[in-house]
């Protein structure tokens, strides 16, 4: 059947340049904008939907800018329509006039992006807008109400109820393939080698996100390796030379790579639903698995460190790294008494707990630039998310080993000790 | 595969039922629904809109009533906060107060509603909860808000560009079809043989949007008729007797039934983008096609005639029938200058026109007692029916051909020497 | 993409029918055949091929006939030529003598109905051949070697490393469904809603054999049911208004029917494999499962008790014709030393043992025709199977649970009684 | 679903481990292979027919040239049976006197490899061991009837009507591409983004035979580029930096690579088939499509030129070796008066004729050092091809265009010259 869809592609191609050609419309954008919204039914409006699509791909920045300023001024609320429709809507509270308060309620925008989602294959070209919308004018806060509407329209369509869990394999098709080379944020991949050994071995998986309306394009993935054990080191577990187990053999299943691929996403949160939904089928299908952990980079310690006046620790004593990592992941906090760390706030936020730290973790350039080559493993304990959860939102309490409890007391020693020789 | 999926749903279920044992809540539906929107993050949230989408389908009507109820009035929009927050953004337009007035001009229902669409199948759940609210309360107008709220939510969530057009044959799924024999509304389906003559025969063609979260429900299907000609009668389209010919023998398509399945998506209008994008896929798929016409029923006929003072025309004179018939669908209008026959909106609002009208088309009872047994064929001419549409919009006019407007003019002078008889 | 295909599936034709119209050849079919093995390459043998296979279909019985006899007569070995390449390849081995011998000691047959099956969709076609020839020429010993080439052939394109197996449920194709229908040869299935009684509960499973080659036609299948204990009859496991029960709550399958669907494929025997097949893959993915067994009926037991000129047991005295038919069972011998009942043969082949029978246990006409209302369990205990199949063969001892052997002692000593008082 | 597989494969793999480990089995291979032939049933046969592949596979060659030996003797024909059966039914032909024979006429070693090919998976692991015979015993006479029977069943298994056409494009899974990079023997493709440029623009194509049994290992596969126009060299038509052009503006479809994937399945034609149902295919798909030619090598022109005792021609004088090999090609012939080119015996075979000879078309060292840089279009007309390989194959003519034809007579006229000169 795929042979079906490749020799029918160029037939439907054909029939859509025919339709296109007709279409072919030369006024300004923001006119078009206006025509589509103001088009009754479907008749000219998917037509108006596409050709507008098309144009904004071969804007240029300044072009685009002029658009999307159009669409943030024209399109905007209308105050005082709003404020009359519900004054009416609070005084004679009708069918009638809840419709006409809902549409004063909320910007003609709104319908616009709706209406340009109607093409078929458009979902994709308004996520690419918002990424856009963002390398332009991120930091334009006469923007920025254009940038949330778009994040609530997305925050609806990308529901989660809507996304499909898929495993990304070596039997995957490479066009999928490439992307993950492209996206892969954490530890990058070099080469279709590298990307073959992340797949193929018997104790790897991998799952992506996706949305029917964007079939090749997968939203996050994030990569598992079976292990017996939990690992110490991400260069163990990404060694080129290591032998892979069967899949049987493992009892812990390591979450050590999770990436987000759509810029035009920023924001829409789908990292806690993938962990918790690909360790709940792993442990369905794998009773042997017993263990979740991840084995995570701890991006801000440097920073924090730092920021404390703190030298790098000795290479040679990666026991005082470990507890002074330690120290930071319990304690040290950013605003609003959450974690300094952004990736401890996420796993934490997610009910993961604090479970072992290990130096010498990670010995790239990155990893010991960026944590002095220390990393951390978050447990996902799935009868205990749900209540780690409520206590980190209510005490913002960080849930911790034991032994990483330990650790955090010798590096709050050690940090007591330097501040007196200071 | 499907053996797969059979054998591992096992397993899906197994660990579901686990995960639903541990949340079992006893609580009213009205105090889940809050903390629902009080929870922080999807830790809880899954089980608790799962829980909350099994619970409703197990109330009693009175129960469902009080629960719509319930969100109708304790998840309105809050006028005097909306009216703060817009002060604000208007007084000083930024990225937080956008955010805060974004959040009051909508009622929490519609981020309650999304937080149930995060439950894989809530989809097809909550289209059924409006259906429940339609039959329930489609009277009632405190209710009509909550409607309204619905329809917002849907018509972004079966927006055209996430809708897929699928073919339905004798090759579908059996769940499929019963679904295509329980939906049929125009010329019911009697039985699975029955079914069988619509859909194997090589001249007899069926289409059906899907949305991707509902797999296997239908949104709406039309049945197509491959013929040589246009045909003036129902009887011989479907007559159990008649041989089918080979699908590169027709030269036309015909639109002989469409029908809407989802009551929870009344409103929502698909019927217009189906019947248009089987047309342009069919010309493509087969050249030999060069003409797209329904052959449909006048529902409202006896209806006008019997407002009209008129009596059913004798049944031996189908002449007569068919001129009142093509005067009524060129003439007769509702409010808003409107045709009188919804049908006739319907497709003429689609940029059809009127192509024929024939006498003794529909000699079942349904049709003898709705429009004297006439029915009519709409043509699709699909590079007129943007400019059609313009000139049905702009002027009201009724596009038709001259041997219908000749057929109108003979009705109207009969009805002008009844009515001076009279 | 099914869409796809089926809107391709008339460019295919039109090609196809383009091809064959350039084909029309009116000569013999032996002429035809004759020069499809004169053909030297592919150019014109596959339009050849497509020609007679759908010449054959509309012979008469006659046309038939007479060509089932060309080939049986002229495509036979040639023993002369045989014996020579024999002698040559006896005396000098070589790869040429041995292509020699090869070439002479098949019919030529052989190669003419593999050059047929050149054709895609061909194999199906060359199934209901066969099917044709046993139908016109059953009995007829001179074709009785066409018809062992073709079971040659047959079990080597239908080797059960070729077949797979697909789950058939309500889920299914129609048109495989109906296949369903028509082919159950144990307790018909009388209607749509009989069949979907027999799939979509949750404790009902049913699997088919299928061959790549023909995926709309299964070749066998078994019903199956999730039970809580051994059933003992019929009736009570498809009684309308039984309770369905959820798929983990059984401990037992229930091979209840086993139907064949290719007549073609008559002596090919597919039966043991699907049951072991599906009896492990459902013990893979139900551990709860810990019973496997059929619940069959003992075709031939009242032609044997006739033979033994015994009376039908009295209705009344259920017990009588239980212990009767452990008897029977046991050891009532057909030639060869095997077990007198057919269906018996077939699971104690399988190394399957007699677990349990039952009176009163299929109250149908045929079931009291048959065995006077009593049926019977086979158990296939899959640490067992080997060494029963073993025992089976080499002493023919019929391996029966202690109850079932109690049974028939109590049988026989019946038997007793009886003959002493004739 | 792809998940589910995903997860389901450990279930499978457990179960299958499972059963495998009661199987393990210490006795040589040839006694496993007597206990296969001997076992009556399925039972204990599939058991063993999995250990003795998996075992076959770690076996050394000297191990394997000695069951390869085993079953050239000891399953070989025994000539005084196969006689005595053989006089038994031409004296007395019946059902039971042909069955005899029928076995006695085939060497025990098929139905050896048909049982071994009732595991699942096992007919790639088959074709693998025949590909380990050829590479170990290829000149070996003593096993050429083992080979030949191996070429038997494969052709049987392989039948044409079995195989499945497939596209091969940049959506395809990487574990199938990682295939075509290692398979392609005519230009060999460098790396994953040279498979890219192959596949992914919009006027390439490639296509493969599968079988339903090896779905992951293509058999064989053509590659093929859109063109305007007949190209002249493959240093063009794979230019890094070329401009692919829209499918619908090409017209002409170019063969310009054909590659077989199985060692294993040496002496099985596909590829003739597939040329033609590709090009049938693609005729069918675009109209536009009006000329399908190959651009192919001539690997023996150096070879015959030096036979001829001629030198390279001057590399300024690229006309002389177009008309060189323009005579080569119509005149040059091997045994039997075949075409001397064994490229050139492929096509013209199957229909096609010589269209039109390049020089400097391939100036990779292979293309100099094999024929000098020249390559050839050969023309497939799909309604000439019947016509030119019945012409073929009883004149040997070699059908050429005028043009090559005239070149060919400058060939030989400069031939001639030289052969004065000498």
């Amino acid at each position: 059947m795929s042979l079906l869809a490749d020799l029918l592609s160029t037939v439907f191609k054909r029939r859509y340049r025919a339709l296109a050609s007709a279409q072919k419309d030369d006024r300004p954008l923001s006119e078009l904008a206006e025509d589509l919204m103001g088009s009754a039914g479907e008749i000219s409006g998917l037509a108006l939907a596409d050709e507008m699509l098309s144009r904004f791909k071969r804007l240029d920045d300044d072009d685009k800018l002029a658009f999307f300023g159009y669409i943030s001024d024209a399109m905007d609320i209308e105050p005082e329509r709003l404020r009359q429709a519900l004054d009416a809507y609070e005084k004679h509270p009708s069918k009638a006039s809840y419709r006409a308060f809902s549409e004063a309620a909320e910007p003609r925008r709104h319908e616009f992006l709706r209406r340009l989602n109607g093409v078929p294959g458009a979902t994709g070209q308004l996520v690419h807008m918002r990424a856009e919308l963002l390398r332009l004018a991120g930091q334009d806060s006469r923007m920025a109400p254009l940038d949330l509407d778009f994040r609530h329209l997305f925050a609806s369509w990308f529901n989660r109820g809507f996304l499909v869990l898929r495993p990304i394999n070596w039997e995957s098709p490479a066009h999928i393939l490439e992307k993950i080379i492209a996206y892969e944020a954490v530890h990058a991949i070099s080469s279709w080698d590298d990307l073959r050994r992340r797949l193929e071995p018997a104790d790897r998986r991998c799952f992506a996100f996706f949305h029917p309306a964007m079939p090749d394009e997968p939203l996050i993935f994030v990569e598992v390796a079976l292990t017996q054990g939990v690992p110490n080191s991400i260069q163990s577990l990404l060694a080129e030379d290591r032998m892979a187990i069967a899949a049987d053999q493992a009892n812990t299943a390591v979450f050590y790579s999770i990436s987000n691929c759509q810029k035009g996403l920023a924001s829409i949160s789908f990292g806690n639903s993938l962990i918790k939904q690909v360790a709940a089928d792993l442990a369905a299908a794998m009773p042997e698995l017993t263990t979740f952990v991840t084995l995570s980079p701890i991006p801000s310690l440097s920073i924090w460190r730092e920021e404390q006046g703190l030298q790098p620790p000795d290479r040679n004593d990666p026991e005082l790294a470990r507890d002074l990592a330690a120290y930071y992941l319990l304690h040290a906090k950013a605003k609003g008494d959450q974690p300094f760390d952004p990736v401890a706030r996420f796993h934490l936020g997610n009910g993961a707990m604090v479970h072992a730290v290990h130096a010498e973790a990670d010995l790239s350039d990155k990893g010991m630039a960026q944590s002095d080559g220390v990393m951390v493993n978050y447990l996902y304990d799935l009868d205990q998310v749900g209540s780690n959860h409520e206590l980190y939102v209510s005490t913002k309490e960080v849930v911790a080993s034991a032994e990483v409890k330990k650790q955090a007391e010798d590096g709050k020693r050690h940090l007591g000790q330097k501040s007196q020789h200071d």
